[in-house]
């Protein structure tokens, strides 16, 4: 039978006890996480959010407490009042190891049964039963410190943008459906049966309109929504820090973001981030690592032999040069004696995403292995050697396909080279951050046979593209940016059109009708007639930062109550059957399927 | 044509120059307020999110500027380059007033149409128009300083709660429906057809969930949702501050959020609040002020008149009194001399309460005038007037009635009273907190023919009364609490029943059987199998507290983007019609009217 606490007041948390509280009483509450009956007394270890404490009942001590301490079990809440003591065998593994507490006196708060998971570190439980029992689940001191340190982080980064003139200013959940963008979770409206609401997928067009109307300087903390199908470490609802301000240009958000994540990663983490972050362009970044968001924790970058080759006996190199395309490799250095099965690997690996195939040349001690060896000259073998900076011991692994095919396929085998090396993993605690810019404005969408916007249509062209908008349109460089960190995207953003006659000429780049656009955008392009400021913005994923400071690399992790797979929540079963009068008074029914 | 930047850096906001600038080139960038051409110079206010300082163009300050300058017209967005100087003819209006800046260079960086509505403080516009417009309507002072002060306050709570040990942290936006409460938004689940999430009305389920995780105190400034026609100041989607806290009492509950208001009118208006803030039961609420969100800046409390009529000749009072009811008065102070119709439409205002109608003794100077006195003896006068506190010059207002009827009149009659004698209004600057507490902890629903939980279900009762639960419903009074604040609930909580066994007492009062609580609240009482700690906590009304904060009685005009009475937003044009295809994923259609 639970008791009730009737004025009793708890004095500490158990994790702060130390040996300076010594002969102190002090009122004590959480959770049983363990009892263990030896030599005439009972020894709990009492939990709360803090740590952990030993108490310790004896019928010397208190014998009223010694019998209600024989009820005890795990996960029980007590309260307990005792005195702090000496602890004659320390535990240095605890930080309360000096010490334990004497319980005087004791009341069990309420019970437990037992409970379907462990409440420990590092759990191997399924992820089904944690988030059935998420409450218990979120019990773990790893997942605890998780959501402490995301609350930390947030008050952090708004902490940071308050003393840099930002306001946080909350923008609608219940908005417009844009057909552009990932798929909206739609919310039926009673007062219009047969229209709809759409959960924003980010607050972009209201901070647009917020710098319209002159606050010049705005973040959030936000969630946001996609009905998108969950690739790992997606979520259906996730948080954002967006922000965005006036008068700037790229430089002045690029260096904003720099201190703010500097701040971050000193107060959270007590590191020091270097700034100014490196900075390169879109082309040297798929160039250099085959990839838009590198990882630069390590080299083995790709290397063009395009020219190297391009008269070469290999028909695959020289007809893929003499089509277009390129030949590039990646210099995995010291791997000369993978073996064939390992080899075989990385080349399937290339197919997944597109080449015909993985060349190879390792240059065994005194002898070279390569299937395309023979079709080479001494020569063109020479200066492959020689752009690769190959030496014995190394293993060159060369890709020709057109350049796209030829990026993602290295990009990944670069990735995977790294892992297997361990230059990256578990163990490389580096932080390395970096600015990819200049992101080409549009890109040619193959399905719906038009240019398409890369990052949104309200993308700034570089000043001095923008010209080549109607000649040249995969040519022009838009003013975008995006934080890299560790080879993930953490954020990105861009420099806006702020000019009304721009922005035509982009809807026009684009294959919309002025027409088309003001439907889909008709509010935002009307308050850009009423004098719009120069501005620009970004948004950082925070579930993402949030994993990079807590070092898990899964984001269900680093929030509370996530969803699985299929974008449901176990432990609530939402989303459930809801009754036809809700239906009903919407104006919309569910359809039967046959 | 627009301007870029290129470069260029503001150096000053504009409404931070002063004196102590002169002399000093700046770089300004903002809004053209307005122009006025006068002895050959052309004059600007220039307008920023803090304040507006004058721009002086002339052809012997830099011609180019001068000529350009003659381009500007309300609401172009210009930068400047110039010098602080002081002004000729200062305006100590203007906190700039001092001074103004010569301007050597101008950009005009956007231009502007004429604005559909004036950039001025308290704007006449219509409500529809400013909210199409909202972007503009933003612009205008007292919009701006709202949504700053809104600002400030959601930092200050979120330091506050920090410094307090609470842990901000984020529940699930996509969650379940709960039949209980008002009407939940829906949103169609793509990946199980036909079913449902609904955005939450509160977080009420996840927070008593992260106390059963030990996270011991909680936050979170979060949106709320309610499908409910909109009454003046309600909006469908909503702030709310959320609380959280274990191991812990009413007083603690109290003590903590006396002191975040505390705090909160200090930090944003410098206001002393006094605590404890005063506390009194629902019950002497009722008796006192005939609501339970009295307003405490005046008096004119309800005085209890049944002992001195109910022998009376009266037929209503004898009646009333003889069949359970009650009579109790006003004492409106000084107002014996209100006419005849002024007291016509005070008895037609408790009408609208139900009340049958209003008897009224006005004690004018020499005479008694009053259409029941010639029913009373003059020693039920005398006994009426004693009670009553009543001196010549007042007029006695009386209401006969259930006890519910006459204090829904009174409290409406008193607070119409205070209005009237100007005793509240614009100008009363006063804050008056107060708890009112021993709410009942079930009311019986005359249509649902059972009793319904007053807060929520897992209110808890309090100690002294849970015995009653079975044997005497209605008496039994939870341990719940509402701030008022000047007559508004701004917040209320409750202690939660912890104890499963308790919980299950509490259903069978609601008539609820355990099948189908566990089939409303199931993993809640699932969780609190589990080890529960005693917890209470407070959620209040962000809105609400940001109107009191700004000195606004509009809920509008601290939303940047709120939605009208039809919860439509005009600016957005949401809700809206949505592609056919969006609703075939989702498995519904839209029912066609006839």
């Amino acid at each position: 039978m639970a008791e009730a606490l009737k004025g009793l007041k708890r004095t500490h948390m158990c994790g702060e006890l130390r040996e300076n509280h010594v002969g102190q009483n002090v009122v004590l509450m959480g959770w049983v996480q363990k009892r263990r009956d030896f030599g005439g007394l009972i020894f709990t270890d009492l939990r709360d959010r803090t740590g952990i404490v030993q108490v310790v009942f004896g019928e010397e001590i208190n014998k009223e407490a010694f019998i209600k301490a024989q009820e005890l079990r795990s996960e029980y809440v007590i309260a307990v009042i005792g005195e702090v003591v000496l602890r004659e065998a320390p535990n240095p593994n605890l930080p309360t190891g000096m010490i334990e507490v004497k319980g005087k006196e004791l009341r069990i708060l309420s019970e437990s049964e037992t409970p379907p998971i462990y409440i420990k570190e590092n759990l191997d439980a399924s992820e089904a039963i944690r988030l059935k029992y998420r409450y218990l689940d979120l019990r773990r001191p790893d997942l605890q410190r998780n959501i402490i340190i995301r609350h930390k982080a947030a008050k952090v980064v708004r902490d940071f943008m308050d003393e840099n003139g930002f306001l946080e200013i909350e923008t609608p959940m219940l908005t417009k459906s844009t057909p552009e963008g990932a798929r909206d979770y739609l919310v039926p409206s009673r007062n219009f049966p047969g229209k709809f609401y759409a959960l924003p997928q980010s607050p972009q067009i209201f901070k647009q309109l917020l710098m319209v109307s002159g606050f010049d300087r705005y973040f959030q903390i936000v969630r946001c929504f996609r009905d998108e199908d969950l690739r790992a470490n997606r979520q259906p609802e996730f948080t954002q820090i967006d922000i965005e301000m006036s008068f700037v240009d790229i430089d002045d958000v690029i260096d904003l973001n720099e201190r703010l994540m500097k701040r971050l990663f000193k107060e959270i983490l007590n590191i020091d981030i270097p700034t100014p972050f490196p900075r390169i362009t879109y082309k040297e970044a798929m160039e250099r690592y085959g990839s838009d968001k590198p990882d630069i924790r390590f080299g083995l970058e790709l290397v063009d032999i395009s020219d190297e080759v391009k008269n070469s006996n290999f028909k695959v190199f020289k007809d893929t040069v003499a089509n277009g395309g390129t030949v590039r490799g990646i210099n995995a250095k010291g791997c000369a004696e993978f073996s064939r099965k390992e080899i075989d690997k990385l080349e399937e690996l290339v197919k997944t995403y597109g080449a015909k195939g993985l060349a190879w040349i390792a240059l065994k001690e005194g002898e070279i292995k390569s299937p395309i060896a023979k079709f080479l000259s001494e020569e063109e073998l020479n200066a492959i050697k020689n752009k690769m900076q190959a030496e014995t011991g190394d293993l060159l692994l060369i890709v020709a396909d057109k350049p796209k095919t030829v990026f993602a396929a290295l990009g990944a085998l670069r990735l995977e080279l790294g892992r297997k090396l361990e230059l990256i993993g578990p163990n490389n605690k580096e932080f390395k951050f970096l600015w990819v810019t200049e992101f080409p404005l549009l890109e040619y969408d193959e399905e719906e046979g038009r240019y398409v916007a890369m990052h949104h249509p309200f993308t700034s062209p570089m000043d001095e593209d923008i010209e080549l908008l109607e000649t040249n349109p995969e040519k022009v460089r838009a003013k975008a940016y995006d934080m890299v960190l560790n080879g993930e995207e953490i954020g990105g953003g861009s420099i806006r059109i702020h000019d009304t006659k721009l922005q035509e000429r982009m809807f026009k780049a684009l294959g919309l009708s002025m027409e088309k656009a003001y439907e889909k955008f008709g509010f935002l392009l009307e308050a850009f007639k009423f004098g719009p400021p120069p501005h620009g913005g970004l948004a950082f994923g925070f579930d993402r930062i949030v994993m990079f400071l807590t070092g898990t690399d899964n984001i269900k992790d680093v929030i509370a109550f996530p969803k699985n797979q299929n974008a449901a929540c176990p432990l609530t079963n939402a989303p459930s059957e809801v009754d036809e009068k809700q239906l009903d008074e919407l104006g919309i029914t569910v359809i039967e399927k046959e």
